[in-house]
């Protein structure tokens, strides 16, 4: 089961670095397998600890992938990073293996704190699209515009029946992106 | 904003009514509105109470629609009605006004107890293809079995990419149902 998540690591200059990942379990331990290049990657290595951070704010992973990095974070208690200052729950891990690979290193890492914030507010549909919408947009120069289209198509529906405001922005954020690439695409 | 949650209430016989819902937050109090007729509808009238329930537990939503009812309940702590043994968190609320309606009346609801159980683990995408499933399975009869199964392409690349073994079992069991339908339509 991969869990859609907020890895915060710290840059060299000591500035966080914020990246949406999909990570997995391997029972008690955490398994973060950045592609490569990666600077999470590389900090995770540096100084051997990150916090993962659950979050139901689909703006922060909307804003990772359109330039918007600002996202308000404080020090981590137990590891040398900092974390989300409001996600719903957090954990703070520290790395103990490194399964290497060319493409995509595992790195097993096996958390030191977890503290819950704020309860888990049940299913939105239209975090679910915006999900599937940042994706899309990750892959806009893979993927055929007739199939992007089709999809959003199809995404757009929940957005207008479910979202709430963050929703609504981090998809105008992530459509605006969309509406580039097809200009771009239309004036080549 | 419409939160997915699992709405329990007492049936007059004393045994759990157990329904997945979307319902609204209007500032502090939750607006749960029930399409008529429904059982929950009538439980909540009849006690004047209810709980919503927050699980990220798919198979609640799934086995709903596909005659499963038997999902673990204890007592709720301050209100007349049965809660989820095992949500991630859980509101207990009492009814404080309804506005009617002859399609799908409001209950305007407050919460007199709210608890956290267990930390939000991230997004799933199989977790949202599971729930859109669930409310394709819930129209079968309404829309065309193409764009069912069109939508079904699409939603099942989530499930074999990113599924655990609750999200695969719920998945299976809403595809069993569309498939006994597909059946009945080409022995129609």
């Amino acid at each position: 089961m991969i869990q859609e998540v907020i890895v915060t690591t710290r840059n060299p200059s000591g500035s966080p670095q914020i990246a949406p990942m999909g990570i997995r379990r391997r029972g008690e331990l955490f398994v973060i397998a950045p592609f490569r290049p990666s600077t999470t990657l590389e900090n995770l290595l540096a100084r051997g600890c990150a916090v993962v951070n659950y979050t139901d704010d689909v703006r922060v992973f909307a804003g990772c992938l359109t330039g918007r990095y600002g996202w308000p974070v404080l020090d981590a208690n137990r590891v040398d990073a900092p974390r989300l200052a409001d996600p719903l729950a957090h954990a703070e891990v520290e790395l103990t293996e490194v399964e290497d690979d060319e493409l995509r290193p595992r790195l097993i890492c096996r958390p030191v704190l977890e503290a819950t914030h704020r309860p888990f507010q049940g299913f939105n549909r239209a975090q679910a699209a915006v999900l599937e919408l940042a994706i899309l947009t990750s892959r806009l120069d893979r993927l055929p515009i007739e199939k992007i289209e089709r999809e959003i198509e199809y995404l757009r529906i929940a957005i207008d029946k479910t979202a709430g405001p963050r929703e609504q922005e981090a998809w105008d954020w992530l459509m605006a992106r969309v509406t580039e690439h097809r200009r771009r695409l239309e004036t080549a």
